[in-house]
């Protein structure tokens, strides 16, 4: 049974899994590692977490705790999937909340999910906000959100990852069990192309009319929700895109590219048919998700 | 004075007009034409207009009337300036509300503002919903909305042209002075460039999940606001976009190959720290815009 929970990063993701398990009745007990003191100490202000131990003392904690969760961007999980293994063993559980899965899964079947060695759980809730950090954490972030695992599909699920999917769904998420693979391409579909995009776009902007002030001031009179929207994410720090990008290139690469050749055909195509065309096939897409 | 207005057109923006008009308190004769008979009742039935004519019977109505305005998709608007010109004269204004206007403001210097000939105001209110027609206007609809004027710099404002600008604050439309052809390129960036983005995207989506029943459930699944907000404008009618492409297509295009290759910037620096600088240049953009 899940008594006793490690989060490791108690940022904006981490500080609110602390939270939401408290706001559902989880009364076991709730520790939370990480870099950063100062974080951490916000967590627990907020009641996040009960108590917490300095980066370096997290082995010993991980080692007295029966699930473990990696909070952080994608490669600080992949260094703390290294740096735990050794010290956990069959009867624990990890997860994580990282959003890619190839490279984390990859690792997960190298160093746990094997006799004598802790299991391991892919998973990635999909909800956030524009900035990050644990003062802004929320114990509602995962009402209603989406929250996937890419389990090993050989490996025969535990009683405690059982019961850590049982602990999802109390936080109001609904789930979905992908492979990994097919988690991140689709991904870079859904959530990577359209930050790029959206980061593209106002970089653009920024560069062409940021430093002429007539132009800043026409571009903001003029801008309506058509800019907002596409525009929204650019806001996204690249902390924690750093990692996606390097853990999801390919695919990623690949969404930009047909993007590329796609925007190519309209412009080409501004004053042919074709653009009916183009506009029928969104209209085709925009009607299914309304 | 503007005692009697005609509306050609009564469409969303057309009827919101003539709806917002009324809510103002405009208290003389508000008459509809257009291509429709249908849209025309419409416009009636809701209090739009008081009464309408058939699109064959408009050029006598037009010439009883101290204002026209031209509230079609541009190229009925050029259309109609055609064809309004001769029964026009010199105590008449006509104004418009395209989306665009380089062509629309050198027809206006051909065909008016010349002795003997009606008064022309080219202007593009940027409001809209993202469905059209007559049963959707609101007087509310300009309200706190830009609307643009792209004047000729060399023509002395008639009166009934400045009484027309006091009806426009009144709806309580902010409104900017601007040249034709800057008008076109900042809305190329703005408007016409996101749009053409969230079609590309979202038809590129459709043609490669769209088919396939699995994928379709799991974007619709796994896709959040960030694929919402940048696949929204998918949604809208190509009958309108057809001619914003037509009269706009030089600056859309040279929007639409800068971000081609700013997409391939970002793909060939995934891995690179040019990455960390597209992120800030984005970063900045959205600063000034909260």
């Amino acid at each position: 049974m899940m008594r006793r929970v490690l989060i490791v990063g108690t940022g904006l993701i981490g500080a609110s899994v602390g939270l939401a398990l408290r706001a559902v009745g989880f009364d076991g007990e709730i520790i939370g590692t990480g870099p950063t003191a100062e974080t951490l100490k916000t967590a627990q202000a907020i009641g996040a977490i009960d108590s917490w131990h300095a980066r370096d003392a997290a082995d010993s904690a991980a080692a007295a705790c029966d699930v473990i969760i990696l909070a952080g961007p994608v490669l600080s999980i992949l260094d703390w999937m290294q740096r735990l293994a050794p010290s956990l063993g069959e009867h624990q559980l990890v997860t994580d909340v990282g959003s890619t899965k190839v490279q984390i899964a990859e690792l997960a079947g190298k160093l746990y999910n094997q006799p004598g060695r802790a299991r391991f759980l892919p998973g990635h809730p999909m909800a956030g906000k524009e900035s990050g950090g644990a003062a802004l954490a929320e114990a509602s972030l995962f009402q209603n959100a989406m929250w996937l695992f890419t389990p090993a599909v050989a490996v025969k699920p535990s009683l405690l990852e059982k019961e850590w999917r049982e602990w999802v769904a109390k936080l109001g998420a609904r789930t979905m069990d992908l492979d990994p693979a097919r988690h991140d391409e689709i991904c870079a579909w859904v959530s990577h192309l359209p930050q790029m995009l959206s980061t593209a776009l106002a970089a653009l902007l920024e560069e062409t009319f940021g430093t002429d002030p007539r132009s800043r001031e026409e571009i903001a009179a003029i801008g309506g929700r058509a800019l907002r929207e596409t525009t929204r994410l650019g806001a996204s720090p690249y902390s924690m895109w750093r990692d996606i990008a390097l853990s999801n290139t390919e695919p990623i690469a690949a969404t930009l590219h047909a993007l590329e050749q796609r925007l190519a055909h309209v412009r080409e195509n501004l004053r042919t048919p074709e653009l009916k065309e183009e506009f029928r096939l969104a209209n085709e897409f925009r009607k299914r998700r309304e």
